[in-house]
């Protein structure tokens, strides 16, 4: 079982800085080539996951890793608090609703894991209907695997330290007050409830769609190990451009 | 086992036809006030699955038994053929979609249930697919109900001579040609296979969310039947209409 106090958010020792930063930029442009491929054969899709505290760097890690990808090809959607709409369904409803098509790039800026998060830690919900919900994701994640969907699941683990240094940094500097809430604050103050949480998700959701743990104190380690697992899992999929599908003499 | 051959498709012997389409007009009263309250309280929504051949009543069931509700309270969804974006996803895709919101009454003539009926009668799908599909659908509606929806499958059982009487008279009478369709022909051919996959449908989806087959070849039994149905479920619900929210003095 996966003990996230027991995992370094730092980069390994001794990895050069420089060297990974080139090898990131070179994965980011096979990936662009990647996409194409899969948009054009139009068979699978790929939905990648993004979890982890506030100022964790999801935004940077889509930026970073995705930024140079075809927009035709690649979504995000930023999970927000429920519209009424949204709570008048089940928790999965907004979450199925922008499933990746075949052919795309999907990527979840937050997730229908906040359901067993945050609604968890503020005991918004007891740990009965948190199991319930479990057994509702893995049923839905399988759904989507079985229908031809990749899914991706990184939780970017920063430390409590660096949290701090990031939300004051939101304080400070003029450009990044946008990025500021106070609400962040508190839920900083949940700290440990949180790590519980995630570690009872790795536990029990889809032990064959796994997380991967993702050092992310600092960014430029936390690109390259999410861009080197999104190239390796696509380059796995074997896609080919379709031939030529036409009735003409060419 | 439900073996369709086995049922009648006919209201059951002696049973007075005036006396009950008496009862089917109380029924269709009550169920207007029960769907007030269940609007106002906000609390449970109703999914009514209409399956059945062609022919076989779907769009005169949702007419005769929910025509009088208001129209705020309760939708209909006709499933067709899916668009190139439904089949870019999932199978479920389209159908979660149109899942009924808290307070709501959601009708589907045909369902997802076609895609283990039609899909699997001209072998798009083979009997593998067909029983993961089984799962995921069983999966789908227990997401549903955990989630506050009480859904009620019905299966509108015609026989094989009625059908052609129907299928005949949409060539006949002018205000009926609208509803013929050449294919619907073809489709009669494949009557013994469509009964078979529904026979397995009852068998393996949901034991615990059964099928209601309901003898249709007379439409005053069937509306019955169904009406009865729905008004017993949302009975069974004990709805209230919510106390007054306020913090002014009454």
């Amino acid at each position: 079982m996966i003990k996230l106090s027991e995992i370094s958010a730092k980069p390994p020792e001794g990895l050069d800085k420089k060297d990974t930063k080139k090898l990131t930029k070179e994965l980011v442009e096979e990936l662009e080539d990647l996409q194409r491929v899969m948009y054009a054969e139009g068979k699978h899709s790929l939905l990648v996951v993004f979890q982890g505290m506030d100022a964790s760097g999801k935004d940077g890690a889509t930026r970073k890793v995705f930024g140079a990808i075809n927009p035709s090809g690649c979504r995000v959607h930023s999970f927000k608090k429920p519209t009424d709409e949204e709570f008048a369904h089940d928790f999965l409803w907004r979450v199925h609703k922008v499933a990746p098509a075949k052919g795309m790039i999907q990527i979840f800026n937050r997730s229908h894991y906040e359901d067993v998060l945050i609604q968890r830690v503020h005991k918004w919900i007891d740990m009965d209907k948190v199991h319930n919900r479990y057994e509702h994701i893995n049923n839905f994640e399988k759904l989507l695997r079985d229908t031809g969907t990749q899914i991706l699941k990184f939780y970017l683990h920063i430390s409590f330290e660096e949290q701090l240094i990031q939300l004051k940094e939101r304080m400070t500097e003029p450009d990044k007050h946008w990025k500021h809430n106070d609400n962040d604050w508190k839920e900083r103050e949940h700290w440990d409830d949180y790590m519980l949480a995630y570690e009872d998700c790795f536990k029990h959701c889809s032990p064959d769609i796994p997380w991967t743990v993702v050092p992310s104190d600092d960014n430029w380690y936390k690109e390259y190990v999410v861009a080197k697992k999104v190239v390796e899992t696509l380059r796995g999929l074997d896609m080919k451009y379709p031939p030529l599908d036409t009735e003409m003499e060419v």
